[in-house]
């Protein structure tokens, strides 16, 4: 046990006093999450369809075939599915009808071209969006030519189109996070990962959207154990990560 | 909308009256959770690990294969793998080491053939176990000869094993449940499966371990909205019922 916790501490980034702060992280009045815009449980009404959109850290390596609403497997193993289950438990009269259409690699345009078959027609009354880490990601390696304003033009257009469709959607705008001190990121990914950062937080006061300041939520909790307990690259989440993500994704929608 | 409220209702077992109230299914002072041995954060110890064991309702699908501890595809999509990942973002700072070893169609009999490998060498500081259903769904079917007193007789022995192996684990015990009105579960049930979750609770009390009375909780749940919501089948628990399952786990063990 002993060495365990030797190697744990080896790899932390701060001493005892961080630690403590772990069963706070997400407590009440963290990240003023009070006083953003929440969705209301009376405004769900019977059957309304609630989808998670976005890239990897969604799909989180669900099965693409077959039913979709409220499956597990469909579902993935990511926050997603974690923050369906409590959904689908706290809210059991509702009904409702939970949809993840994550997929892995996408970036803005990629969501812009399924929008209509994987948004629009399934006609969501909560729409949460998770994109741009490979907006930026797949530039830093080489393998695509966008920029952040390329990143804010799409990421517009896109809750434009959605509006016009879904004048009445309740919009949830993830932030995109980068974790330091995993496999995938470095520091060659700053500044420049900010300011896709500061394109998402702009995005959710353009369109007064719920906003969920994960690179902050993640940033404070790696300061208490390793940022490799809760994500192994810097981008992926562990199921430690997941129920983070979760936990503050439900904090921020419904206020609970 | 409205045709899927009255589609939702006309299966329901009761009325509005029931419905409201869902949000209070597990809250404070239900089942009398607080009077119960529970298990304080400060018990454990850094690099814990914790045991999830049972049949196809632990199991959830989970990938046997590779990685076991900590992992998304080896903890299945049930209520282990939901309660695993709040436990593991709850107690970081623990560095706990989680398994779901949970194989489908296992009765007692079977858990015990494989207990060395798949719990004693683990050396686990909480041991769960939800072991039962198939003891009773397999003779109600034609498929096994067992009798209560086996049921009884095997997971006595089993629990003097554990507990002569590993004189300090936590031992959790989880009731068998099935609900009347899905599928698989009909009146010739009863009352003989009522049997099996009175012997469980037997074996708590012998132990003096936790007890979580899932047969109870799921039968509370199924008159707010109807059982089918909870569990297809009547023994498999839904992404809802998992749900269900992972926090009155957690408020009995944790108290949380």
């Amino acid at each position: 046990m002993e060495s365990n916790r030797r190697n744990f501490l080896r790899n932390a980034f701060i001493g005892t006093a961080g630690m403590a702060a772990i069963p706070s992280i997400l407590s009440a009045n963290e990240f003023d999450y009070q006083s953003v815009p929440k969705i209301k449980e009376k405004l769900l009404k019977q059957g309304d369809v609630i989808l998670f959109q976005g890239d990897s850290i969604t799909d989180a390596g669900r099965d693409k075939e077959g039913k979709s609403a409220n499956n597990q497997r469909a579902l993935g193993s990511g926050y997603a599915f974690l923050a369906a289950a409590n959904i689908l438990k706290k809210f059991a009269e509702k009904d409702l009808k939970i949809y993840n259409k994550g997929i892995s690699g996408n970036k803005v345009f990629q969501l812009a071209e399924r929008w209509q078959t994987d948004c629009i027609d399934l006609n969501p009354s909560v729409l949460s969006i998770l994109i741009g880490v490979n907006d930026y990601w797949h530039k830093h390696d080489g393998k695509y030519d966008g920029t952040v304003a390329i990143y804010e033009n799409d990421f517009r257009a896109l809750l434009k189109r959605t509006k016009a469709a879904l004048p009445n959607v309740k919009l949830v705008i993830c932030e995109p996070f980068a974790l330091l001190g995993c496999k995938a990121v470095d520091q060659t990914w700053f500044p420049e990962f900010d300011g896709y950062r500061i394109v998402a937080k702009k995005m959710a006061d353009e369109f007064e959207t719920i906003f969920i300041p994960y690179h902050e939520i993640f940033a404070k909790a790696a300061k208490a154990v390793p940022p490799t307990y809760w994500t192994g690259d810097g981008v992926h989440p562990s199921i430690a990560g997941a129920e983070l993500m979760s936990e503050a994704w439900l904090k921020y929608v419904f206020g609970k």
